[in-house]
């Protein structure tokens, strides 16, 4: 009898590898650590059945127990013989050295690599199938382990950081209880929107609570009088711009999602398609017409969710490869020159509007375009295409509608304003901005030219 | 006298060449061909001052035109010399072989050059600037010569294409004169577009008509009776799918910019921030709130414009490199499978969203994410924004809401679907989806792994 139950055990344990069920191969180790090198009818451990099947994961688990490598089935064959046989290369790969697998060189190299762009950090996890579910969402609104962000007329609530060094953000959302904010949700003209929930940290809260969710409201009445619990030193960010660029990596990345979003809802009450007011849905990641036999019912439309203005945003380089054409809207500060942009109009791909969009603002023709990277713009919700790309013609002739100024500037004039040289010719955005890394990495990547 | 009338002509055309001013230079030497050598007071022919001011096109105008390359200033400079002393490095290329002189390489080179994608020709030039232009537009909107596109319900007017081979598209836009539309375009629920001007062919009409301006325009009450002066053999495309995807390359170009403003008009016809009815302004590319005082009316607001949606649709590599993730939708046509997709959501960047759809539709991690083409989809006004990326798991968990399956394929099956071989597993989608682009793409760019 005693036999039988092992045996169960690991027929069960075998039979998880190869299925690839991690979890459960996890707990079953995690009780019974000496099922590792156990083997079945021919010979098969449960590393070889991981690699038969391709289960990276449970390979690497298996790896990181101390399983043994070497044993062979009753073919002769080990783990790393069998992995090789059915065309797992990067599992073949991990069992020779023990290193991660990944085949490097997958895609065709790059010297562009994926930037780490403000606004871009995705510090939640947005768990978008929750935001049908009224039963948890409720729940987690009611939480005291819950986040809230508190924007009014879309500026964020902020206290400053006392401690933050020189070149740090000086500013941190203030992340408020329910209890603080429970007056402000009373109030009809307050939306309320779920971000999501922290990825980093699975704090499993002592009542079960699960994952800390994350929600934002915006109001367009001043909430002072409402709200509750607060710093006094917090204040309500002023302008999205420069105050939206003096948040943490983390805090900006919230930002990005919950600003855009939250203007989404402040200027899109409406249903376009017929005029009627429009009912809050999906965790505020929807709105739905109240007027029953409205088209927009009939169907999915894009009217009922947020929008996103895609941008192209795009550093020119002259023919000769060494310089590059900058402009400066009438709007910026003194001396400050940036990328060329513009919105990609309906019916665009990327390259043309990027072409359009040159022509347009400075008479210069553009040929290839190169896609670097993009950035979430909260202001109020774009999508900014960042490329490079090279101009066939050099002469400028500016609309002075869309820009005032567009010159061609030498690389080592771009330096020096990189670099912040006080003979430098102008300045360029901040880190912060994506034209400021598309002007970045134009330097770098060619720099011994 | 007559010395200095010739003096005066030379001075003018050498200032011209300094300057940049490509069309007087042009146009003096259609008149007097043989200013082309002439020299100023220090010795310098106007290709010497081009290449001095870095005039690219005048340079390869003078080329064409013969003029001396070898002549040199009183410095005994060359042109050449000239243009590499001042850094036109292209220019002195174009100088030393005559051949079109951009530097090549000017960005890192990758493998993946600009496909031809469907929907992606810019067949017509925007003309945006013309848009607020009402006096020129209504010249456009009556002449003899203007190209109407009619819609009924978002689908175009077409004729079969009789003398079509097989494999090429079967169907072509009709191409209306006014007087055909006359009537249609007095109805009040008929919105018309100006979608710009033909590029290529610079036909100058006798009456100085300029260029050729085309217009688009939809009904939602059958036009068939208002319409006069029609082909017999005309009708209206049913569906979007797939008869959008049966016209030639031009025609699709049209069709993506045309649809998808028209489609934006025939779900936004209110004001979504006070829900008041819009007046359509700049040539169908904008909607303003009728009702005075409303909000969107202050500063410039997105309400107002065309909506685009921003969406990732990417071919998931595996780890080992030689397989790929597809999946199908129940919609789908038997037996085939696509890349996975999704929209881009508020404050989320391209890559973000390729791992978090991959993540939320198949269960499989994704690490790096790879940009390579992009194309406008008018079903109806996408822009699809096309990625490899390679996976960091490769256990397969579908979410059934969004997907029926998911799996992967080894080159080898992919390769037989794109042949359509009788023996493939499945099939892949039409040429004329993004989707087969970045299949094809993948086993091209490294089938030799």
């Amino acid at each position: 009898m005693e036999l039988n139950v092992r045996d169960e055990l690991v027929k069960e344990f075998l039979d998880c590898s190869s299925r690839g069920d991690l979890e459960k191969i996890s707990s079953m180790m995690s009780h019974c650590s000496d099922l590792i090198d156990e083997r079945g009818e021919t010979g098969w451990t449960a590393l070889m059945l991981a690699a038969r099947h391709g289960h990276y994961e449970i390979t690497k688990l298996l790896l990181s127990k101390g399983c043994d490598t070497t044993a062979t089935n009753r073919s002769g064959q080990t783990a790393r013989d069998v992995a090789l046989f059915w065309g797992h290369r990067h599992i073949a790969r991990l069992l020779a050295d023990g290193r991660d697998g990944v085949v490097h060189h997958v895609l065709p190299e790059r010297e562009t690599d994926e930037a780490d762009i403000y606004f871009n950090r995705e510090f939640l996890n947005r768990m978008s199938e929750k935001r049908t579910d009224s039963e948890w969402l409720a729940a987690k609104r009611s939480s005291p382990h819950s986040v809230f962000i508190l924007f009014y007329n879309l500026n964020p609530l902020v206290s400053p950081r006392a401690d933050a060094n020189e070149g740090e953000p000086d500013v941190k959302l203030c992340k408020l209880k329910v209890t603080s904010v429970e007056e402000l949700l009373k109030q009809s003209n307050t939306v309320l929107i779920f971000l999501g929930a922290e990825k980093q940290e699975r704090r499993l809260e002592t009542d079960g609570d699960g994952p800390i969710a994350w929600f934002a409201l915006n109001t367009e009445d001043d909430p002072s009088k409402l709200l509750k619990v607060k710093d006094p030193n917090s204040f309500f960010l002023k302008g999205p711009m420069p105050g939206l660029l003096m948040l943490s990596d983390n805090d900006a990345g919230v930002v990005a999602q919950a600003r855009a979003v939250l203007a989404w809802h402040s200027r899109y009450g409406f249903c376009p398609t017929c005029g009627s007011e429009t009912g809050v849905e999906e965790g505020g990641y929807k709105r739905t017409c109240l007027r029953a036999g409205c088209k927009s019912l009939q169907g999915i439309h894009n009217t009922c969710y947020p929008r996103v203005d895609p941008v192209v945003i795009m550093l020119v380089i002259h023919p000769d490869g060494n310089q590059c054409l900058l402009g400066r809207k009438k709007s910026f500060p003194s001396g400050m020159f940036s990328c060329l942009a513009g919105f990609i109009e309906a019916g665009e791909s990327v390259e043309a509007a990027v072409r359009r969009e040159v022509q347009e603002e400075s008479g210069v023709l553009v040929g290839q375009v190169q896609y670097q990277t993009c950035q979430a713009w909260p202001m109020p919700s774009c999508l900014m295409i960042g490329c490079h790309c090279v101009a066939l013609t050099t002469d400028i002739s500016v609309d002075k509608n869309e820009i005032e100024e567009a010159r061609w500037f030498t690389r080592q004039q771009v330096i020096n304003a990189l670099v912040k040289d006080k003979h430098a010719a102008f300045n360029i955005p901040p880190k912060q901005a994506v034209a400021h890394y598309l002007i970045k990495h134009w330097i770098g990547f060619n720099s011994n030219l």
